[in-house]
């Protein structure tokens, strides 16, 4: 309801505001037996973190992840996950100016619409700082997805109208950290960056899109409409800061191929079973996974802050002034987002993988601590 | 869970397969002292109805309306409304051939992985006639919209690779409905359904776009990230069958668009309260409703059942084969698709009107039956 | 929100008033593969049925159960399983005199505070008659549970201060159906029978308590706090109209009992299982299932509508009158409580058992139609 | 679903173990402008607080309670609220023998069948430890309801067969805080005390009851069934450790009670509104609240931790053993149950105060930081 919690059986709940004392989040529904430590979560809060390129915001955040709850003896026990990220770099100082003349098409006005607030704090709830808490979770979802042998992964395919070649997923695996854009093709990474940098040098920004895909994703999970995996995964993408269009296979250009083009006929694999020749259908059929890679591409916006001078009201004094963003900000988003869209698409598929049973939802197999989950009075699973 | 419920305060549920006996959907949560008739809803129903043109399935349906609950007297009463839709004209004897021969790219081979059925009944539940419930609810909650000042329209933007023009607000109500492709415009429309009448000639298909757009939807509605209008708005257009794109503002163009180009600064309107100057953010900021009109684009591929030979498997003689899809078929699917948008549209913003108490979740300000609602002991807006 | 669905992956959602035209509910989240006909439900909706015994409301419905969607060719399709009964024997016009003067304890004050209604309609949905929809949903769940083992059973164990003696399991199975009473024991049913009868020759009513017990149910069933065994089987039970308490194990009594004497301890079974030597415990621990039987008890106040002179006012005309409710009541409601109970264990159990994977979400074992569940595309289940 | 999360509109989730290094809570959905500080919450933490009295378990925990997210300047963003609560006297070791040998009557059992973990840490998850997040959480809706006229109270009214008089609220409000029972009736609270010392000096621990009432509740708020109050009071309270029964109104004497003295009948108030003249319906009719006081009682069992010689078996040596636990535990639970009653009908309260927009979801009207709530663009109460 409040914009604060995801999923149902792998439910994920968040705290925290860009310049208050802390992030948080609370992951419920995580089965017993997954052996977990900060290590497993810090690599992708790394990869999201402010200030680590030239191309990111300067606020300088470690973003240490610290377990609260729900490991012990380096396993998960079952219960909830409280997970606290500190926030160590915050001045909402810069932003007085701002607390009664919104920010052109940032959430300064309409939260106050909302809540009755002003903008202290950066855009407080409204800011991606939030997206840490994702991040987090999505590791903890990355982990069990693998011992599944669902993998996934995203990378930068378009910044402006720098548009890079289509990659394999090998090839993004492989070469889309290599670059701060994040994207795996080396030439087009480059002409992405010099062209960041010329809308940064302007104290402009730029928009861009994000390519995303999972492998091993068993048939037969989703389910009907409303709770299809495209249209939870439409939730989940559209919640990333900035999103304006989320798209899965042919996407948008479906919409010019012919029925005849785009169906995908069947033939049988090596063990005779029916796959299809092709996969325009994006890994989902009737909202319910094929067995094919699903993949798809989300559209951010540029950044809304950007140091160039704009104009605006101020809605207690009445006047229009001119202003300028001084605070951190990035020129370009989906770098940063690259993990975060990787995180929300881990999180929606645990979430699909528990409902339909093929993850117990009670506790995975293996060791929890020094004891073997598999011996026990009457597991559920000895039955 | 299951894909059969939508909505959080204003919730729908449905049932029936395209084959079945009936279609039904309960609403529950919709405030007492709606005026309302079965009339109210009819209208919508037949927008969407089969056999209602030359581009249209001939699969004969009234899809007549009976409400069998939740409304006295010609007024809601705040209790569940029950609706019911005969199928009339099920035939699923046609299918008979691709009960173990999945049609390509349909949802066939999915649901017999996910629940270990066969495809009888011409697709089950994964068959668009499900969207029938969605337009009878949707009917409620456009009617509730319009109480509080709130109308929306949709219309087809594009048909294969013709683009309608832009229109206005004003020209989607007035001539949408038009012509048998429910494009608003007159020439746009002829070409399209030039197009779509050659696919149809060849027994292919071919996919298209709805534009849709929400007038004087309050500030201040939605919520922070997971419950961000934009999210659930994704969830809700991303149920659509055979939706393959959700947009919103800029959309996928967005990432070509700078920031300083796609800010929309401040200004007074006449009452000297601040308002954006152009609505680039498509009337979100934050997730948040900015009182400026919402409005997007959902892409729907070419429908998957055509007449024309195409190979599959049959997975239980373990032979290839060729197949035509006799079944009844629609060569495109936007122009019935226009109702069903405005209906998910009308159901996620009914919701959020609920959810900030702008309407009242317990009634409706007026009459019910004979009676004044406002009079009667302790009225909550009384107190 | 609404109050009219239950459950989580096996969530029933129910719309109807005691005099509109019919009831009708939703049953999402049942697996394909069920045998399933209207024989299976309609016998526990003649155990409810009024009109069945000298004590029970003289309102004739034959409650004859029409199933709509979700069952094909004899088995559950995995698809909702649409319900709908028709209402014969309405007749609201006996309760005009209450419209705008409520009858004690009943409904009809609060609805009209909250919904702005009058009453019209014999309590509209505040009527019992909605747990028609509940033994229809419930009686599909009992169906699933008895496939795995577990078996449910409730009784009358005390009308007035007429008491019954302790009875087992078994006597429940046997006897608790040979009454009007519903009362497992012979001897205390005759005294239940008379007693009630004194009530209803005063035109009173009197109040009673309804035992339940559940077998077989699985170790390891349930979750911390707020989603334990007992606290969804708290919300299930003290939903069933006129509930007033609700007590598991040693229920009420526990607060007489000191730690050493009520705690279980354990022992070994033949198979060298660690069991509980007694079961004050209720079969639930930290919320959880122990393995041992379920049990406890629900406690239904009198009914409310009865024929005696009563006084009230008439909130419109201003005067106080007095009244007689001529409708056609319940002398007693446990003995028609005891399906619907039944109903409520039953759809609390096998949500408990969906969530622990226990029962295959998707779909169970066995014949769909003339198909084998077990043979088809890549099975989740054969992966 | 898992368990650690409470409410629709105001949810409330919840991690940390009983040995854990912290317990958190996040509560989403209150509203901006309500002036908040770790000091209101501070008080009833210290009331459920452990080593408090000589009748409590003595282990020794400040439960100082820290404000990360959600509050600025002294007032609530709308945005979640976290807050921490360190562990400070956690020692697990004290449980080490039990690791395989289940506790009698413990979770520790029931946790291993459905997490395979041990019993490491005094119950984890099971443990009433939790409750301190409940508590804090129910603070912050205890001051919302105050805000809007309702009052809560909760007192200890039974230890083992020490009953004490009814008290009214005013009794309640005056002396329950008075001694370390929890009582409002001091001759009884002494009795209390002396039979709670002779069980504790016996190494034995003893049941009871707690009597809790809600003043102020304004008429219509609730739901038909599955979500009336009482439904929703039932979950909330079944939830609370050690819960074996609830009750409302007349409870479980109801079924002793005819229709006719138990009805009661309508007069009119001063301001000629109707009101009924007695209370036995514990202020909730057909689910609703009819404005009249809600009130009820719950039974807690005796701790099963107790300091005496027990057996057990250890499922991994397959011995059977006789065994003392060792750790810090309460020789009763009510005194300390009292504010965690309280909080769950707080929270439960509030959260129907919200459904029905009586509070308003967005914000509460007053200040927000230096800022007045009721002047701010477009303020949906000022449309």
């Amino acid at each position: 309801m409040n914009g604060n919690s995801f999923g149902r059986l792998f439910q994920v709940t968040t705290f925290g505001e860009s310049h208050g004392e802390a992030m948080g989040v609370t992951v419920s529904g995580c089965p017993a037996g997954l052996e977990l430590s900060e290590e497993d979560i810090q690599g992708d809060l790394d990869r999201r973190k402010p200030g680590q390129s030239k191309i990111s915001t300067s606020r300088g955040e470690p973003d240490d992840v610290a377990i609260k709850s729900g490991v012990q003896d380096g396993y998960t026990t079952g219960t909830p996950i409280g997970m606290v990220i500190q926030n160590k770099d915050a001045r909402s100082g810069k932003y007085e100016p701002f607390i009664t003349a919104p920010r052109p098409s940032h959430g300064d006005f309409t939260y106050s619409s909302k809540f009755g607030t002003r903008n202290w704090g950066g855009g407080g709830r409204s800011s991606a700082r939030e997206t840490v808490n994702w991040v987090a979770a999505g590791a903890i979802a990355k982990k069990l997805l693998k011992q599944e042998g669902v993998e996934l992964k995203a990378h930068v395919n378009q910044i402006g109208d720098v548009e890079a070649p289509e990659v394999s997923f090998e090839q993004m695996l492989e070469h889309s950290e290599e670059n701060d854009v994040r994207c795996a093709d080396p030439d087009a990474a480059a002409e992405m960056q010099e062209l960041i940098e010329d809308y940064q040098e302007k104290g402009d920004s730029i928009g861009g899109s994000i390519y995303f895909e999972a492998r091993g994703v068993p048939r037969g999970l989703g389910a009907p409409r409303f709770d299809s995996v495209e249209s939870r995964l439409g939730q989940a993408m559209m919640s990333v800061p900035a999103t304006t269009a989320f798209e899965f296979g042919l996407g948008k250009d479906a919409r010019e191929v012919s029925g005849y083009d785009r169906n995908d006929h069947w033939e049988f694999d090596e063990n005779d079973e029916p796959v299809p020749a092709e996969n325009d259908h994006g890994g989902l059929q009737g909202g319910i996974t094929s067995g094919e890679p699903i993949y798809g591409e989300v559209t951010l916006h540029a950044p809304t802050s950007i140091p160039k001078t704009q104009q605006t009201v101020d809605w207690e004094t009445g006047e229009e002034k001119e202003e300028k963003v001084i605070g951190r900000h990035d020129p370009v988003l989906p770098p940063r987002g690259v993990p975060v869209v990787e995180a929300m698409l881990a999180l929606t598929l645990v979430d699909f993988m528990l409902l339909s049973g093929r993850i117990n939802p009670d506790r995975v197999d293996g060791q929890v601590g020094e004891y073997d989950t598999d011996y026990h009075p009457s597991s559920p699973r000895n039955e």
